[in-house]
């Protein structure tokens, strides 16, 4: 296809009453596998995702791939950051689209646009957002909350997805999309989850907090002391 | 789409009478968060946009995003490039194309072709974009001329905004269909341009004078000075 | 085309009894030309492909180019990997499906799947792979079990294939589209394939092993011995 | 368009006896500009095209953006390698496909396929790219035997051009689509054109034939000498 | 000097009972023109500087460069993770040890060894370090702890500190040679720390703990049930 | 020796009293060899010398090697921003210090201590601090404001020079310990001395004076207007 | 010191009769934190010690972590190659100097020369290599066959080491001053140490083994068969 | 040492009539391996170390590590550039310096500085240098025409050669402190030798020497033909 599949012509953005997040695969085991962005980057892209899916009162679905074994168990913070996400858990199946229990969940938000990101990147999240494509979802594909073993293996599986159909997104463009302006009562809380996307946007709020604290309170400047 | 949108088949190329420049949201404070490309090659390149603009007589419109918090004020460059350009100031709304105001200033040009660029790319830059092709606008994308979080992230957008029809460019590229010749009586002006673009420019018409000046001038060499 | 040719709309993913495996001149000389990953890498990746093949009972075709010459034998663990691969011989045709033998022999299969790797990537692997297309066969590029002289020159060749309709594929992914779940009695062997692929899971299953030994045999910590 | 422009559905490689290399502005200051890759390396490669033009009997068109200025002149190589090219003088015009004179020279080839590199990318090989789609032809862009300010730029470029249906091709590539096969009288003066394409080339020719000497003449290892 | 000053030949190691941890100038403004490594790189390590000073029962003294103008605030992690902090302001110096405010602070402490980082590398932290050692101190630089405005910087720094008689250290060898062995009670909050310096260390426990609960519980792999 | 020469043990720091700058062979031709870092980078910090120089009223002399032939002639913002500065010419000594001229020059002022950068760095700069080591001066190299044609040339003369026991700066540390305190009425001109040594200081400054401007001027957050 | 500790003037060299290598927490889990170089060239770097201290007879002492724990089991290669290894365990030291049974087993073999390995490199490798010169022995520390968690932590450890006097080496050094000559006859075996360490050598042999056949059996080159 | 051996305090630099080069196994095979910097730009620096060698009237001495198997012939542009160079063979031995004839070779030269280059770098180009040192010759280390198997492996031969007493250059130093002043007959063939060690530099005179054409022939740009 390679154009956005399934919207028909229509603005190929997410709609935040419509949407639903899959995320799939994020296990300790498996992060030490990810070399195409740090691990601490991946780790906190996905949870940012999970903040701003509750922030949004997004439905979350989350799945592992055989947490009992090397793979390791899913990391906690994204249950944390969203509680009211559902675990379904499968049968050795590799793609999640392939367990019927994680379709019928999916099945059962009524919801028409999925937002996925997995690790690792060309299979955990590519399969299910192809096989979506299939049954006619819209799928947006979050590339970099998704983590794999080289660069070279992630930009493969942003070209395969694109000529398939599905929409790739970084994690700040989702976070935009779903948030849609600062004029809204929970603008702080978005601007947290801006701090794990880009680190240095905390910098920027401490540092315009004492400048306007300076300036509130007379503060001098240490150099300007007698 | 993935075809170049609302092109009809023409030629998908600038055309400088048609065309007008949106700068949005190039800010002190998000300018720190930029990390695809050297943030000082992100400021040469939107100041580049600006005098251009100005040489081709484009209509420039700017933006911010809330830039009396952490994100800060617009680089100051822009405008002094651009005396001409129009501020329209926004009410929190993270697109700008969801700024009533900013699409009437817009379509007030009576132009049909958008050159945009914003920081972060995938927000700023890419949804205002992908909204004016839905509304028929020809749009160009000017890539480094927009700043983000991560090559990654301006990865993932370049696939999207040219799935959706969007053509990708290059600072240097706009210059080029701006200025079309260099038989024209601002040509110097348009060099200075390029020396922001690709800086070894400015080297090679420093030491292009000097040869000439050398030849000229019959000045001796100093390793044959007696 | 920029679609997935010959798919005529089916989820453009492998079918493991309709797909076939051409090996191209993974030959030692060649090898040293290879810059767009580390050497060690592709002939993992190569070796893993012949593996998954042979668990996945998928016929695979190797051929060289002039192995008597500079380019330098086949590299051995493919066909060791692979006892029952074919191996067709060229006579100095570059693009091996300009080779009736080799085409015969893929005919001869039976299957309408291609899985192509092969080194240089531009040439030996995309060439055939752009013919087939035109051939009316469905063809995954599995271009990091490819190598070529640049990841320009990988970057290229990705857009190439793309734009002619081949699927891009990582490693990763054809072995879990091969493998299919992990309720499987070779799971052990699957496992052994991925510590190819992405060597940390070598790792990781040696670290689980020791873990539930250490829980299993009651051992004490070191650190809390006397 | 995105897929291949103008190939109607036909195998969208060369075709020897139906294409006209283009050599655009690559110059000795626009080279100080190159960041994409090592100057040397684009150096080289852009005299290998010229190298198998005449190899392949391709014919040859070059021209130059005003070399009299900082720009500076043409690298001798090129004509040296391709004695038969055709040098077209420009007027100014940044895209040579707005200079009627370099338009004819085409034409006169009476061939329907362009093999186009330039320097810099996004402009002296892009425009004239994309302009010759619309007029018709079957373009291939040879990416990295031109140059450009950045990476990203490059990048940025590649999609563009892929986004217009022009096929993007490395040097290898075209070389190995001109050569067709080893079966030929000139074998050895394709090998030499790779080891500008690849340098390790040269070395393992340099090896393979030592190699077959030591055998030839029952040449003793140092090592084993009394 | 080049070989660790004031050592007078003993071992160059630190001794937790003699040493004193000065943390200088880790500002959010100053963290913005961090280039060496990422800045959330160098936060986790200053944090992991505090936290193991808190548990090796290390005097800690802090002081900021004009944290009322554009260097901002200190990051506030390292005050909450050692509380015990002795915060010295200063009157414009550039160099702590010009301030005698913060000299007399380090003498009142008794010990002999001074662990330091600071931000930036070049200034904050090797200008009081080399002043220390003209006084007599044995100096412990703590290199990645720090923070400079480019690799470059970093590397020349380390050089200048060593050729003046400073000992190079990571966080990790500071984290170590506190901690000096596993056979304690505060272990646990040891490997907390190790987090900090290498986050896959988090993983690692996560999948071990994992391990042993499936050992312990009996759990089943997924991939095994029914 | 690796130990700093000509201190007898002393404090190896910068005295403003008692230091010349040499600027050498800063040429726009040379500067087109420079890889190790980004040319524009070298240029801003081979300016902020100059300015520093001038701030902390140190004597500047400049030479340039054969600056009639390809080298190119000096950039002209050295002697802008260091008006007072003395420029020798060379009779083609490749070491600045084998001119008698330039070696009578530096005697003139009367101080010893030299703060040395040149291009390229293993040559201008390295041979002319080497050889003032011999003749009894104190040197500081800057590395970060000398250039050379790769990062590993950059690194082999660090270490060379330090073993000829100069001290290696960088171009921050020369700022500081030139300007010492921020207790000085020229306070501002040193910060922008630092905009060009790590350019995010730029964006810290106009940031700050925003935040402070919105405290007061009581200027609302765009987003919570009516 | 920063000149090699204990020799007295000697040529700083190893001697393959007076050497023991000690190879130290090569463990699975720290393997997962190691970043300044692939883990699979480390893995492959340890192996080739082991291999090397086998041919040339040198004793080996190995030693763990905590391997209960979540750092892992010790690599199986390094018993596998270098059977004659002697285990020491350990109680929770973080130095291995620190636990008596170690330096036991070292002074046991009455060898004057430490060859030191390990991971991590600032702690596991450094610590012992800085107490071993400390009680007199000739120290070689191998850093590229120790591993950590950072090229920056690896180069202060560098740093640090050298000023300790400890002698620097790299894998490939410590083999070939073992090996002597390769007039020996166990060249091959020695051969095959460098694949691992180097591992084009690999193919250099595939190659050349594969010419010197064609040349010995009048094989046809497949481009000149009929 | 670490202070450069055997100079006793005099200015460490080389004297063309007391310096002999040393080319040690630069060959074919060899240079398959090195990965520290791109092999063409190794084989430029050697061959620019042979030229220099010639026009300086150096005696240059090569031998090579058993060039009848894999390690392969001397790469043919040495003996090319330097004639009058004088090829020792060996019996094996790795380190050149255990062989007597090369010894000899050396002292038959009468001179008392060795310019060493050789591949690999930690082992044949470090092992003699180390050697001679001990044997009292002043020693110069070319790094960079010399190759090694990793940026590592050559960062950790810089420690230790250093901290032997070598003195480190690069080619770039050695050729000027051989050249000494550009006022000399030959000066154009070293501008010759500069363009193999920054290829730059032939782009420099190609454009100094059109643009002084320009203005002796009043040659009008292009841009300004009627």
């Amino acid at each position: 296809m390679s154009t956005p599949a399934n919207f028909s012509g229509a603005r190929p953005i997410i709609h935040p009453d419509d949407a639903v997040m899959l995320l799939i695969d994020h296990q300790s085991g498996l992060f030490q596998t990810v070399a195409d962005m740090p691990m601490t980057t991946l780790r906190a892209h996905a949870t940012a995702l999970a903040q701003m899916a509750t922030l949004a009162k997004l439905p979350v679905i989350t799945t592992a791939s055989v947490p009992q074994g090397p793979n390791g168990p899913l990391i906690p913070e994204i249950h944390q950051a969203a509680p009211h996400a559902q675990y379904v858990a499968r049968r050795g199946e590799i793609n999640a689209w392939d367990n019927p229990d994680f379709v019928a969940a999916v099945k059962a938000t009524g919801r028409k646009q999925l937002i996925v990101a997995g690790t690792i990147t060309s299979v955990c999240m590519a399969f299910p957002s192809i096989a979506a494509v299939a049954d006619g979802y819209q799928v947006f594909a979050v590339i970099d909350a998704s983590g794999t073993y080289s660069k070279m293996a992630q930009e493969i599986t942003l070209a395969r997805i694109v000529q398939a159909g599905v929409v790739p997104v970084d994690t700040a463009a989702v976070a935009s999309e779903l948030q849609k302006t600062w004029h809204r009562d929970d603008a702080q809380q978005w601007a947290e989850v801006y701090t794990r996307i880009f680190p240095p946007y905390q910098l920027l709020i401490e540092s315009y907090l004492k400048a306007q604290d300076v300036e509130k309170n007379h503060e001098a400047l240490d150099s300007e002391r007698g």
